[in-house]
């Protein structure tokens, strides 16, 4: 038996023998699958009802592994099951695969896959299959988790980066800049740390509710990690060949975020998200599809932050207080490295 | 530009910013998708005609990254196809997300990625979604990638370790140990290097000819990596609830690798393979079996290396030439750690 008080990680725990089996079967298989083993081992079964698939990866390496608001667990489900929900479809399943260092404590791992569990539960995912590898200590940094999973498109909505239309509303669902500053804070022991938390959150219901509200006329979601609001809008923008812009005064912020934001000189629209969706509505369903998002908790914050235009394709600008306009150019890379 | 030549890898390239973009524009999508990106971005679409599918996922964290016969790039895929071949499905879909230390040379990353990308041809599989992360020197070890597939099960064959049955012969498509045992040489250094090379390869052609010819009297399959054939059919032998026999006169195994493991003390059951099934089917098939696999130049040097019989559930024994039998114990763990 694994001494999940006291004990750590060692080598013969990525190496494929009975010290792998022990903790795939008293950590992974307990929790992950209540106990009850795909008959297939390496790889893991699914039906889907649905003929059209959508697929995505993230690998985290957040730096620290746990933080005001989560850990890199629930980051590692709520991020990959987002990237999924950008489609509209529904999550069917995730894998997770393990880089752990030598000498990680079995009591944090145990914690960070309990709190997937709980995140996939939350946004009714099963996790189906994994992988741990085992490398030398100094040769990784704590735990690194790649999640990778499948949705079904159970829809007819034409909804991708390249569908954005002049005159679209831009609506995010919450306020933004929470986790990339609950990370700074916490990685540089700030003493704002404890009014910042991470957003880390699936956002199955909101996009749901979004999707019984205002269907065909969804055009586009993406979810605003690393990069931030900039780098998605930059994105959405190129790839609809629109113009976007974006109202400063209406974007939502949470006081001790904005406040951080001025003294360490970071623009919120380039920090990272891991609870928000940037979604592109047709003009005419606007209200109905913000009435839809802030009915969730999770959106309840949820506000129109600008519009699509047909002039200069490809750019994102936007207007401040005082009425002047600047462009907002795609960072040249996020301010934080590691924020996810 | 990207200096595929002399520039090396920088943390704002896993930032989700321009650096980022450059990364997957310049490398990724020329490769991966001959430069058409998929629209969704974060997540790629797939089709599925049939529904049910696969699913399986692997991190790859060899050390070396180059070795004789081959490189990470290669292994990462190879790996989760042959994973997903076990169910006896059609890999549809690779997902490639990479953890790279900074610092780490770009050209070394082309050349794994275009590795990749042959690799994946051969494999008839497409790399249709990823991401990239990096992490400050020391944090890693220059490169680990984790490959997640997806494949299509388009048949009725009832294939999973738990279907082998008392009398089923079993086969392995080839010699044993060549993977590790090249690692172990590279990685040391050893003089016999030269002659060992590692055994990647994708086995779909493989799996489709047996299947062709023996259908539904293939029970299970098992493609023997970390802990070597010892340990999966252990895991086998178990699942399914039989004893199996090995005749140790029967396995393959090259000289130079035999005489390497001989000299080094190191079972070569125990060694990993990654180019190479285990696979038990029904005595009355079994030549017919054996002719499909040997048909394809990847199969050449298979053979019948025992059967699993009724008494004994779950224990692994082998047959010496001198005619004793021992029994081959699952291994605490995998002799050689990062092995893949």
């Amino acid at each position: 038996m694994i001494d999940f008080d006291s004990a750590s990680v060692q080598l013969g725990h990525g190496s494929g023998g009975r010290l792998s089996h022990q903790l795939i079967s008293e950590l992974f298989i307990r929790v992950f699958s209540d106990g009850h083993p795909d008959p297939l081992d390496d790889a893991a079964r699914l039906t889907t009802r649905a003929n059209r698939l959508v697929f995505s990866t993230d690998s985290f390496v957040v730096d620290p592994v746990f933080f005001p608001g989560g850990n890199i667990g629930d980051l590692a489900i709520n991020g990959t099951v987002n990237d999924l929900l950008t489609s509209g479809g529904t999550p069917l399943a995730i894998s997770a695969a393990f880089i752990l260092e030598e000498g990680f404590p079995f009591r944090d791992l145990k914690t960070i896959v309990e709190t997937m569990k709980k995140a996939a539960d939350v946004a009714s995912v099963r996790i189906v299959t994994g992988d741990t590898k085992v490398v030398e200590r100094g040769k990784a940094d704590k735990i690194f988790i790649t999640t990778t999973g499948v949705a079904e498109v159970d829809h007819d909505y034409a909804i991708d980066c390249s569908q954005i239309r002049p005159g679209d509303a831009i609506i995010v669902t919450g306020t933004v800049a929470d986790h990339g500053m609950a990370i700074l804070a916490s990685r540089e022991g700030l003493s704002l740390e404890a009014t910042i938390a991470s957003d880390t959150a699936s956002l199955g219901r909101v996009v749901h509710r979004l999707l019984a509200a205002a269907g065909d006329s969804v055009h586009a979601m993406r979810d605003p990690t690393r990069g931030g609001v900039a780098a998605a809008l930059n994105e959405l923008a190129e790839s609809s060949s629109v113009g976007i812009e974006l109202i400063e005064a209406a974007i939502p912020i949470r006081p001790p975020v904005a406040g951080a934001c001025e003294i360490l000189g970071i623009d919120p629209l380039l920090v990272a998200n891991e609870g928000k969706m940037l979604v592109a509505v047709a003009p005419d369903v606007t209200e109905a599809a913000l009435a839809a998002i802030k009915a969730d908790p999770l959106g309840s914050e949820a506000a129109v932050i600008g519009h699509a235009h047909a002039s200069h394709p490809g750019r994102l600008t936007i207007r401040t207080p005082l009425g002047a306009g600047r462009i907002l150019d795609m960072p040249l890379s996020d301010p934080l490295p590691r924020i996810c």
